[in-house]
């Protein structure tokens, strides 16, 4: 597929800056993993006059539009009156989607006005993508003069999904494909090192392509694979993902994991044993992170948040030697602190950190240091971490505990916990 | 003013979705409040001719053009080129920006490169604006024909700050005006009651204006004056900013206040009162949002984060006999959580939270049904609060944690604690 996209977003929320267009940028991801050309992309408000030139430079200049918001059920959403109108298709009436919203408001007990209707008119000859996630569908056309058009709704929750499970597998499907893509997960190898260890090999593939991605305090690796089924495509991309996992070895946490805490959380439940965390600098961070799984309550018991020096005594039984002979951020303390979690909650594992999350340094000890203890049957240890300044004391604090988790998972594993 | 501007946002990592353009929100945020219209904006890659062609259709159609990106040294930031190109304007060698660069990297030990100097080549006769957080300085020009350019950096930690600091007071520079801007934090009123109620005063109002904003969980007026002087502006602000704050009352939690989480840290530290934390179903997140406030180690001690019941009871000490009888989500346990962290911490006052945030339910209670507690000094308050499962977890966890920071707040000033 050697096409050109072309993203427009329509919302004056955007051009007022309410909001941040995270579509766009998931919809680039996207499209830079079909393949796809993506040259331009824009904003525009609702304004019917404005969207309708926009239109027509991006059908002017690409193969493929994209656009994003505008289908709400209110006057000002325009999208696919003036979209359709520009690619002369009309709207008709989609019996479907118009069971779909009855149904959907008559569970919420709320009876169906006219505008609601006009969510449920669409392109006629259209593909309809049905919305799982709100009301409005998303919709995709071909043109006679071998142009495409796809409307997706604005609200990222429903976006997103709709993107990754209807779009996609639509603009995959116009080249006879299908298309699968693996996420292969990996904490505490920096994104250079990563694609400076797998380039050569990467470089040169081109079914399944590998791509590298950096996220905040980890990165990852996407396979993906285009093939005539989708079993087709998922089975050409297993040795690919297990070549990588391989060379990546124990730094990749998880293959299509949604994230670090979601894994943390799946495998001791697997294992059937049980965390505490006990957290200085990070105030609390780990047990949210744990915490914003749902289920965690599998695993996790609780802890202490003990920020100051007589909460670590009186919350976890630290020694007040320890601290006046270390100081409150020492490995000496750190352990402690997870040797206390774990005696005064029973947990299996317990997580402890204590550092300097800054912008001001403390008992001469720089911002970034962060000691960071695990404590299991017949475990423990202590990792000293330097974070650095740059990104201040938020990414210290992110990075502290993704490191904390990491630990967690490691020392379940019995995989390396040291540096 | 009633120009209108457009933002071109220059880089291919833009494009292939590496990146969301953060830049292009808060600059859309910024002429809202300059009351500069802003019809479109766009993205394009480091590729000179698409640069050029999208900036030919900016100045065709706006007064004022606003890139951001490819000011660096390497051979793919090429906007000062392209786009003085386009304004007929050639690149001068800026001493001042030879000598800053000079000494920016002789302080780190690096020798400049030719690449380098390419970052002091800026366009005749614009005004610079020096970046004190980067090496490529922004620049700003007029032409004759009555249109405007600002080229910024694109590091969103470099934009930002320039964006605010420079190229906005320069903007209301141009119209003989300083730009003031205040900020009204409101918490625990909608966005749309709070509109509703100021619409008819805030729609007629043109200098100051005032705007309102919704942000998660909370919500904010923003309040800009223009006058001659920065002093007179700010003096116009103040009647209408008190004048505001009289009307919604203690909603208002603070003025150019930075978080609710700072607020709350200041009027304790003010008091010289601590703060303790007893956290089940948001899992350390309000701990987590008072320590991510530099300086929380003034008011914060500590608590515990007790997920499963038998925490509540270990670590607070929670009656078992309250839990088997109430549920663990009850208003009873929520008050048993708050005086057990308060006595074993020993702070001036604790807040508690238990409930459900899904996206499971519990005890046959509903998702959202979460209760926060609040003990002092002759206070205990427990609010029942239902949050709604739209959001989802994290929404329900998040607005649990507002509410229980406004709470602390409110507790402190002896302000209403029911709802």
């Amino acid at each position: 597929m050697s096409i050109t996209a072309e993203i427009l977003s329509i919302g004056t929320e955007l051009l007022l800056g309410d909001i941040i267009n995270t579509d766009a940028q998931v919809i680039s991801e996207g499209l830079s993993e079909l393949g796809i050309n993506l040259y331009y992309t824009s904003v525009v408000g609702d304004n019917p006059e404005r969207i309708r030139r926009s239109v027509e430079l991006a059908k002017s200049r690409a193969d493929l539009l994209i656009t994003t918001g505008g289908l709400g059920p209110t006057y000002d959403d325009i999208t696919k009156e003036t979209v359709s109108q520009c690619y002369g298709r009309r709207l008709v009436r989609h019996e479907e989607t118009v069971r779909r919203l009855e149904t959907y408001f008559s569970r919420r007990g709320i009876t169906l006005t006219e505008n609601n209707y006009s969510q449920a008119m669409l392109p006629e000859g259209c593909t309809v993508f049905t919305n799982e996630w709100g009301t409005a569908p998303g919709v995709a056309f071909d043109t006679e003069d071998g142009k495409s058009v796809i409307m997706l709704p604005g609200p990222p929750s429903e976006c997103f999904p709709m993107w990754r499970e209807c779009a996609m597998p639509w603009l995959a499907s116009k080249s006879d494909a299908c298309l699968v893509s693996r996420t292969i997960r990996v904490v505490g190898l920096g994104e250079a090192p990563m694609e400076a260890m797998l380039r050569p090999i990467i470089e040169k593939m081109t079914n399944p392509t590998v791509a590298p991605y950096a996220k905040v305090g980890e990165c990852l690796l996407r396979v993906t694979a285009k093939a005539a089924t989708k079993e087709e495509a998922f089975a050409m991309t297993e040795p690919v993902v297990a070549d990588m996992c391989s060379r990546l070895g124990d730094v990749v946490y998880g293959v299509d994991a949604e994230s670090l805490e979601a894994r943390v959380v799946e495998l001791f439940a697997e294992q059937g044993k049980t965390i505490a965390t006990a957290e200085s600098c990070t105030g609390g961070l780990v047990g949210e992170r744990i915490t914003s799984v749902p289920g965690a309550s599998r695993v996790y018991l609780g802890g202490a948040v003990c920020y100051s020096n007589e909460m670590k005594t009186r919350l976890l039984g630290v020694k007040e030697e320890t601290l006046a002979r270390f100081g409150a951020v020492s490995r000496e303390t750190a352990a402690e602190m997870a040797r206390g979690a774990r005696e005064r909650t029973g947990a299996d594992f317990a997580v402890a950190l204590t550092g300097v999350a800054g912008p001001s340094e403390s008992e001469s000890k720089p911002m970034g240091l962060v000691y960071i203890a695990v404590a299991g049957d017949g475990i423990e240890v202590v990792r000293e971490c330097t974070f650095g300044r740059a990104g201040g004391r938020e990414r210290v604090r992110s990075n502290a505990a993704t490191t904390a988790l990491d630990m967690l998972r490691r020392a379940l594993l019995g995989l390396k916990l040291e540096k």
